[in-house]
């Protein structure tokens, strides 16, 4: 039986969402607790790979169990192995064909900035620190540019291989706006797919334009596959959350 | 020369804000970093004395200072000796007839809930699961009766000594709301003063309320000084937050 998960990680402690040899990822604390649960051993795979210090609301993944079990004993029950800065927050049977990543409609991510001279131990652990001093609407202006199909080339993680497959470094944002709420300003990103370290080098980028050290114009110019040496630095980790992944209704089976 | 300074901090690992012979307190690593940074013991005095694993965004304090030292010296000398989960957010000289306590116009506090089976892991720090079948309106219905003047003794920490003064155990409440953001519910206190554990018994109450065991009109009977164990339990700390104090304008002075 094939079930879906929908998972929720603060990522400070961990080496990432992936498998590592000599680090510890979420992704080795979920498969122990669903092992340990199922009495043997399960894989799981995730919409997507969030990396090193990042968090996530809401992280999709599937795995498929022998032994059905009811989502509420699987949530439970895999709640109760798991370390507590990881949790399965729902959980559903679905259909044999439905992959975690491949049929991921959208994925949104979230990069929290605080505007302050000096930041709340309260903030310090979720959101990067910026001068109140800040240029929104460069910055606002910029991040539309960011919108529609595009080879983001110069924002991934440098070094990252090429991904596979004819889409190379392009690809489709369908949304990106900066939300501000008091000091709080919140850099939200919608898309199908991201490259490795993407969300970040965007960040990066686009805090350069709020600093007034690029012009929006400069950022829609980098998105013709220029080298990530063209683009901002990679904003630090701990601020991005991966919040949430869409699919198609109609994957979930009733109660098995 | 008399300083005015806005403390933010984690609560979580400290025994509140007050001095304490046994446990470590907020107080007393502020008084040590102050009193590291001038050379010379540093008594501070704060606006409310947070209960253990209350958090503080905007805490203020006053503490008096030999050698004068300019505000941006003052944050950043003392932040460099405090731990990470305490912070100075800002720092002014102000008039010697300033105090931090009996100056203080209002308080805010907020009681943060989130309506979910199962409480994401960035969330359990700071916020207090709720079912999802929560009655807001009921809870909202309930929270209006509290604003105003009314005798809280039935919402104060049990077996604490009734505060001296004419007051005893009457305060008055300006503001008291439900705000919601999706799964999010922020409980909102503004007054002149709080009982101490009067806002977690408030919302231990309210809570009972939001479940259907009490009527808010049962909540406006209990304002009349009635006894502890007529109201609900008192609420967790850690969901709990001094937002901020606000003074009268015209106490600061221009930097010394």
């Amino acid at each position: 039986m094939r079930y879906r998960l929908t998972v929720s990680y603060r990522g400070t402690a961990y080496a990432g969402w992936q498998w590592q040899a000599n680090a510890r990822s979420v992704q080795e604390v979920v498969e122990a607790a669903l092992g340990d649960l199922a009495g043997v051993a399960v894989r799981v795979t995730a919409a997507g790979r969030t990396d090193a210090g990042v968090h996530a609301r809401g992280q999709v993944i599937h795995c498929d169990l022998e032994r059905p079990l009811p989502p509420g004993a699987l949530i439970h029950g895999t709640n109760f192995r798991l370390p507590e800065d990881v949790r399965v927050l729902a959980a559903s049977a679905v259909r044999s064909a439905f992959h975690a990543r491949f049929d991921a409609l959208a994925k949104e991510y979230r990069y929290t900035l605080v505007r302050a001279a000096v930041l709340s131990p309260l903030d310090a652990w979720d959101a990067l620190r910026v001068s109140p001093r800040l240029d929104l609407a460069a910055l606002a202006g910029a991040a539309a540019q960011l919108v529609g199909r595009h080879d983001f080339a110069a924002f991934a993680l440098a070094g990252a291989a090429i991904p596979d497959g004819p889409e190379g470094t392009v690809r489709t944002l369908s949304r990106v706006e900066c939300q501000e709420d008091g000091e709080r300003i919140t850099l939200v990103f919608v898309g199908e797919g991201f490259l490795r370290g993407m969300v970040r080098g965007l960040v990066g980028t686009l805090l350069e334009v709020a600093r007034g050290r690029r012009t929006p114009e400069q950022v829609g110019a980098l998105l013709t596959g220029a080298p990530r040496s063209a683009a901002g630095p990679t904003a630090p980790p701990h601020a991005l959350c991966l919040e949430r992944v869409v699919y198609a209704s109609g994957w979930e089976l009733d109660d098995p």
